[in-house]
């Protein structure tokens, strides 16, 4: 049985996405909230620089900079390669193992209620988000693999995963999602908690998981600027299906754009602020019921 | 009777409010839905850097730079101080006076629906708001007395005036939001061409006015760091009654902070993601029912 040692909690790897930002600042002033008698927690600001900017990143975005080649890379300069180095060394002390867990606390611009990206499938994973999904209908638990060293703070160890919470503005606390965030958070511990007590005694032998298929960009124009927006009935969908023929997008001129793939699919991330620059609308997901894991 | 020669329509003052960034992109592509037979329409992005950067601003906000002093110090070396330089005489060419109306597109997280910003009470400010409240019920009249020269691009001139639309996230396009600013601009417009041509015959008696009060902070440490979130019973209630004693915080702890004005007021500008550096929560006002202006 896996055991945990060590968690680690982190908020603010984007300086505009305050539900974590002070979350953790809340975890940093009674640390009572988050400790558990099998294990310790840790709990860190992914990027002080731009959360003081009020800003996602100052450089580039940090949670892509968590890469085998980035993280060796003495020479790279930029704050967030820096502080990605940091991050490690955090969660990696000399002469301790890494830690166990990282839950990295984001938000969205998206409604996609309390959702659980998780990056592989370790069977306790799956366990755990079986569980907060039942105990929370808002829970959704969305798959898209991410090998260790992607990038992403949340590949860098198998019981690593993002709490994405949404929809809220950039620079903007929602009080009732900070709450609802919070209780997951808990939730999760409390989990592990009883894992390492043993306590797990029913498991939960059905999950619906959202697994990734791909991305759609809006569509541009020759230079690259956006010529269509979310089409409004499909904002705020998240996890809705979309059909083949249904609207996608609405262009300026008012014309809708249909969605034109053979199969029905699970739009997320639908409309995020921060994923205009990175070319994607949305993401794809097919929806998929898993047994005995 | 005031003739409206020219008029100027502005957006992306604020590089990371879209509705307005796009709608001048439209307008600047198909000029012929802003031009009018009796008057001529300028439009133009306000802060075109802070637009490529998806940011508010570069140094500082560009609507408080429209300041007497500012305009007339060459001194000062800011990008913005240097744009409202630029949009000063694009608005007032040589040997031209100084355009009638200026019409400043801008969005908030605030739930604001359709809402007119104005700084004076010039009667026609006054009846075009009246006529636009009647024709539809999203939008709302704020009034904000501010000088000319206070800093406001509004300000520029005795028939400037804000639209500001909410509630969208910073960097997110809403389609159904858009399509209603974009059809708000055409009735002011309209409405121009109309008062031109000696064709507004029924004039509007009444119309309900929020006026500003003041500001109210979020509660601080002696850090200055916020130690509250807009309480979840007040959060998108901008034009709705808060009365004395009931909820306006909820700490990060999760106790209520209650109003305790003497008496009725109309929050707007609720949890406006830009405001937290200005210091400010919410804009109070009273509401009011003018008649025979």
């Amino acid at each position: 049985m896996t055991q945990i040692n060590r968690a680690a909690i982190v908020g603010g790897s984007h300086g505009n996405e305050l539900t974590g930002v002070y979350l953790v600042k809340k975890f940093q002033q009674y640390p009572n909230l988050v400790n558990r008698s099998t294990f310790e927690t840790l709990v860190l600001l992914g990027n002080p620089k731009a959360i003081e900017k009020g800003r996602r990143y100052i450089d580039k975005d940090l949670n892509r900079c968590f890469t085998h080649q980035g993280l060796q890379n003495s020479l790279l300069s930029s704050y967030e390669d820096i502080r990605a180095k940091e991050i490690q060394q955090l969660l990696h002390p000399r002469n301790q193992p890494f830690v166990d867990v990282i839950i990295d606390l984001h938000s969205t611009t998206a409604n996609m209620g309390l959702s659980l990206l998780l990056s592989n499938m370790h069977p306790l994973l799956l366990q755990l988000a079986a569980h907060l999904s039942s105990i929370n209908p808002l829970v959704k638990v969305y798959f898209h693999q991410q090998l260790r060293g992607s990038g992403f703070l949340r590949s860098m160890c198998e019981l690593g995963f993002v709490i994405e919470v949404g929809a809220v503005p950039q620079g903007v606390l929602d009080a009732e999602l900070f709450r609802q965030t919070e209780q997951l958070v808990y939730a999760v511990l409390d989990y592990f908690e009883r894992h390492n007590q043993g306590k797990i005694s029913q498991k939960n032998s059905t999950l619906t998981l959202y697994q990734y298929t791909g991305v759609i960009d809006y569509p541009r124009n020759e230079r690259g600027e956006i010529e269509a927006m979310i089409h409004p009935q499909l904002q705020f969908r998240d996890y809705e299906p979309l059909n083949p023929g249904e609207p996608l997008f609405l262009t300026f001129e008012g014309k809708d754009v249909f969605y034109d793939g053979v199969s029905t699919v699970y739009p997320i991330f639908i409309n995020e602020a921060a994923y205009y620059e990175k070319g994607i609308a949305m993401h794809l997901t097919q929806k998929q019921l898993i047994h005995d894991y």
